[in-house]
C-alpha cells in the first residue's frame, strides 16, 4: 500500500527524519511517500503557524490521490479535519494516533513538547478526540522545534528529565513524544525510562496501515462530506 | 473605537449584511470596518471551507493593525485561535460571542444552523470553549448559506420550524442562530417565539465594545503568544 | 440606559467602590444604580452568608422595575438564578461575566479570591456555567473580604503573589480578581503580571450594556419562567 | 436519635406526608422531628420559591441544636450548602439522597419531578452532585406542587405514564421521584412498574441514620467552615 | 435484617476485622453474616488480584440467597457489577459507599490506598460512578495490604502523614481511607485530623441498612438482568 | 509475529468465526492463534457473564507466553485490564480498538450490539476510555449473541435497520458492530449504508500489529504493574 506522509512544515531535514522513523516501522508493501508544502512556516510552533500550514497540506494531499491512507506528520495535527474532507482515503495524525496507542498501553500518560505556545493547542486536540481524560498533562520543555534537528546532548537531557517528571509527579504510566521532531528518541527513552515512549510518527505509520489493512475508509456523511461546488 | 469585522467568506453582500447587524447595535463613537479576504472560499460550510479562509482572514487582520478589537464574523469561528496570535486586540468569533450570551440569558439554548456538515464544527467549537453542557443540541435547516442571501419566506419558514422543535423537543431555553447569513432574522424570531433568539454578530459587536471599554486585551502569555522568526 | 448594580452585602463603602468601578468603564449614556439590601450579611463569605444575602437582593431588584440590566456585585453570584425568574431584564453576576470574558482572551485562566470558605462557592459555579475546563485553579489568598477595603501593600502584595504563582504553576494566561472589593486592582495587576487581569465589576458593567444594546431579554421559558402565584 | 426533617415550605399537610413517609421507613429508636419555616412559599417550583425558602430553613435548623442530623425535604435540596455551614450534625437533602441511592441501585436512571421551571434546577444539582451522568433525564409532569396534595387517580395516571416513558426512551434501570409530595407513591409505583421507584424522603431519612450510625459529622473544613462573625 | 459481607480475599484475619468494623455501626437487629471466598488472592492489589476473586465473591452470594443486602468488603468494589446480576438483594460496595457519603460530608475529599497500582482502579471507579469530579486526588502510602494486619505504628504514621498532606495540598475537606484493612482507623484519624474520615465498611453496612428498611432492590432491568440461561 | 485471539467464551464456532475475520485483515507474517476458555459462559451478555469469563481468558493468556501481542475478542473487552497484569506484550480488546479506530474515521458513531443487557456494560467501557464523547449511542438489536452464528436474513435485516436508524436520528458518521458474532458482517453493511462499520476483531487485529511493528509493550508502571507473590 502507499502511506503520504504530509510534513506540514517546510523544513525537508524533518520530512526527511519523518520518512525514516516511518519506513523503520512499515511494513514490507508499504511504500512511504513523504512531502511537504512548497511554502508555509519553517516549524509549527502554535496555532498560528499551524492554520497558515493547511493550505499547503491540503494541496499536497490533493496532489497525491493515489495514497491509500494519509498522515499528518506534526504532533498538533494540523489541518486534520479538513483533511479528511478531500480524501475518501483515511487520515490520521500523529499525536491523534499516539494519544490512541497511549491509551492502549497504559491507564494514563503524559505528553511532552516543545515550546509551551503548543501546550494549548495539545490540551484542545486531547479534549476534541475525548482522551483528557487519560493525558495526565502535557509538558513543555522549551526546546524549539528546529533545535531538534541539531541533536545535541542537552536537548535529550531535557527531554529526559521532564520524562523523569511526568512519571513520578503525574503517575504517568506512559510517554508520548510531542513532537514529530522527536521521532528518532522512541526506542532509546523507551529503554531509559522502563515506561512505553511512543512516537507519534510510529504510531500513525502502523496505524495507517491497520486501517487500510481493514479496507475502511474515512465517512463522507456529516462532517466530513466532500465540500459543495459553490459559484464564487 | 474601531471594530475590524472579517467576514471570512468572499462573498460582498454577506459582508454588507453583517456590517448593517453590527451597525445596528453598535454604539455611536464606534466605527465598523467590515471586510472579507481577497481570495477563498465564497461560504463556509464544513471544516475544509473553514481552513481555507483562515489565511486571508489573518491577512486582513494584519492589514487593519488599528482596531481596538477584531470581530470573526463566520458562526464557526473561523481561524480565531490563530487570529489573536497576531494581534493585542481582542478577537471575538460571532459564535463563541452568541454561546457566551445564550449561556447568561438561560440555562441551556439550542443552536440552529445551516448545512449538516457544520454541525461537527458547531460542536467541537462548543466542546472546546466548554459550554457544550449549555448547548442542548445543534440542528441543521439544510439551508445552504448563500440561499439566505435571497430571503424568500420558505426558508425563514424552515428556521422557524427548527426553533419550535428546539424549544418543544430540546427544553431549549433560547436559540442561538448559527449563521452570519441569519444576523437579521434576531428580532423577527424573537418576536416570533417568545424566547431570546441570538445572532452573533449583534452579540459579537458589542461584546468587543464591552472588551474593549473594560480596556483589555488579549494574552499574549501561552497559547497566543506572538508567533516566533524563523528562519525559512 | 440604566444599569441597577446590586452589591449583595450591606457594606456600604463595597457598594461605592463598586459603582466607581462601573462608572469608570460604563459608556457615557449609562446609567449606574448602585445599591445594597438593608439588612444582610456584612461580605459574603462562603455559602452561608451568600444564601442569606438573597432575600435582600431579589427585593433591591424588585424595587428597581426602571433597570434595563441587572448586575449582582458579589465575584459569587449571589442569588443570579433566583434573579433571573423575577425580572424580564438580563442579570449578570460579575464572577460569570468574568469567566466568559476571561474565556474570551486566553486558553486558560486562574481565579484568585479571599477566603478559603469561598473556594468551593466558586467553583460550584464554574462547573454550573461550563466553565470549569477553562478555569486551571481557584485560589484563595485568606484575605477577609472587608480587609481589602483598607487598602494596604501587604493585601495587594499578597494578590500579587497568587497572580505570579498562577501565571507560573498553574500556565494561567489570564487571572481574574475573585471579590468585588478588589475592581479597583485589574489596571495595576494587568500592567504589572503582563497579562489580562480581569475584574467582575468591569466586565459585568459591559456586559450588561452589551445584552441590552443587542435588545435581548432574559429568558422567561422554562427555569426562569416567573414565579406563579400561590395561595398560602 | 433524633433527626430533623425541615419541610422547606409552608404548607403543612406537606410537612404531615413527609413526617409519615419519614417515620415508615426509620429505625424503632429513631425520633423524627419535622417542621417548616413560619413563613416562605406555600411549595418551592423553581429558583425562586428556593431563594426565598432558604433563610427560614436556616432558622429551623438553628432552632434545633439537639439534632442528630438534619433532612432538608424538598427535591431541589434547597439550602443544602449553606445549610452545611451552621450545623455540625450532617446534613441531607432528599434529591441527593434519592440520587445517590438509585446510583447503587442501577446504572442509570430518571427523575419525574412536577413543573418544567423545576428541571433546571435539578439539572444543576446532578451536575454539582457529579451524577449527572447517572441520570438520563429529568422528566416534568406539569403537575404543580400542590395538586399532589390531593391524590387523585389523574395525577397519578400522568406520573406512571411519565415512568413508563421513561423506562422506554430513557432506559432507565430506576425512577427517582422528585417531589417531596410524591413520598407516598413509592411502594406502589414501584410494584406497578418493576423497577425501584426511590422517594427522597425514605432515602434520605435511613441515609442520614446511616451517616450517624457511622458517627460522622459534616465536614467543618473548607466550604462548610462555620460563617465568621463579622462587625456590620 | 441480615447483611451479608463478603471479603474477596482470602484472608480471615481481615474477615475478622471487617466484621468487627460493620458490628460496631450495624443496629441492634441486624445480623452480619461474614465471609470470604474459599480460594482465590489472599489480598485484592489491582486488576489482576481483583479479577480472579470475583468468581469466588459470586459463589459466596449465591450461597447465602437468605440475605437481604450484600457487601462487599474491598474498596475497590470488586465484581459489584455482577454481583448485582445474580441477587434481587441490593449490593453495595464499601468504595462506593464511602465515595457517596463523602460526597455528602463535604464539597470534595481525597482517597487513600495502599499500593499505587490500585490507584487507576480506584480511579475508574470513581469515573464510573461518576464522583470523580468530587474527590480531588487518590494517594497511594504504598503500604502492602496485609501489612495493615500487623498494625505498626509506623503503618499508622504514614497513613497519617498522607491525610495531612491531602489536608493541604488537595484542599480535600474529607478522607476516604481506601483499603477495608483500615476499618479500624476511623475514629482515631477522624479525631487526629478534624475533618470526617470515612471507613468504606461503616459506611456501607449502614447504607446496606438504609436501601432494605427502604425497601428497595436491586433494578433487573437493563444491565443487572439475571444472566439468561444458555446451552453450553 | 504470533498474535493470539482468546475469544472469552466457550463457543467454538464464533471462535473459528473470529479467527477467519482476523485473518482476512492479518498481514502474510502474521499468524493468528485463535483460542477459547475450556470452560466459562457459552456467551457474554452483560456483566455476570463477563466476569465468570475472566480467570479463563487469563489463563489462555499465561498458556500462550510467546505471543506478540494479545486480542481479547468479545465486544465488552472482558477482563481487559488483568490481562495487561500478566503479560508485558499488548493486550487489546476488540470494543476499544473499533471505538478508537471509528474515533479517527468518523466526528462521531453510534455502536449496535446485541441484547440491553449489554448496553450498560459497553457505556461503561466508553467512559472509562474518555471515548463516550464520541459514541452517540449504544443500541441494542435484542438478538441473542448465539443467534448470530446461523445467519438468518431476519437478523442480518434487524442489524440494517438498526444501522439505518443510528445515521438518521444520531447523525452517526461511523458504525461500530458491537459483537465479535458480527465480524463477517463488516464489509457488507459498509457497502449497503454507505458509511465505515467497523467490526472489532479486524479492527484489533490489525492494531496489534500497528503496536507490535513500533515496538511498543504494555506499561508494567502503575496500574499494570505485575502482580505481587502473596503468601496465602
Amino acid at each position: 500500500m502507499r502511506l503520504l506522509i504530509v510534513n506540514p512544515n517546510t523544513t525537508t531535514s524533518m520530512t526527511a527524519k519523518i520518512a525514516a522513523a516511518a519506513r523503520a516501522v512499515a511494513r514490507e508493501g508499504t511504500e512511504i511517500v513523504a512531502t511537504q508544502p512548497a511554502d508555509g512556516p519553517a516549524s509549527i510552533e502554535g496555532f498560528y503557524d499551524g492554520a497558515l500550514a493547511v493550505p499547503g497540506v491540503l494541496r499536497e494531499i490533493a496532489a497525491h490521490p493515489e495514497a491509500d491512507a494519509v498522515i499528518i506528520a506534526c504532533f498538533d495535527d494540523t489541518g486534520l479535519d479538513a483533511a479528511r474532507c478531500v480524501t475518501e482515503a483515511p487520515v490520521v495524525g500523529i499525536g491523534e494516533a499516539a494519544f490512541h496507542m497511549a491509551s492502549i498501553l497504559s491507564n494514563k500518560f503524559s505528553a511532552i513538547t516543545t515550546l509551551s505556545c503548543s501546550v494549548p493547542v495539545i490540551e484542545a486536540n486531547l479534549a476534541r478526540y475525548g482522551l483528557n481524560a487519560r493525558c495526565v498533562r502535557v509538558r513543555a520543555t522549551d526546546i524549539p522545534v528546529l533545535d531538534l534537528e541539531n541533536e545535541d546532548s542537552s536537548t535529550i537531557d531535557r527531554i529526559s528529565a521532564e520524562i523523569r517528571a511526568a512519571i513520578k509527579e503525574d503517575g504517568a504510566e506512559a510517554i508520548v513524544l510531542g513532537c514529530a521532531g522527536m521521532s528518532n528518541l522512541m526506542d532509546r527513552l523507551s529503554a531509559e525510562h522502563g515506561v512505553p515512549v511512543l512516537d507519534g510518527v510510529a504510531c500513525a505509520t502502523t496505524l495507517a496501515e491497520a486501517i487500510v489493512s481493514c479496507g475502511l475508509k474515512a465517512s463522507k456523511s456529516g462532517g466530513y462530506a466532500p465540500p459543495r461546488l459553490k459559484k464564487t
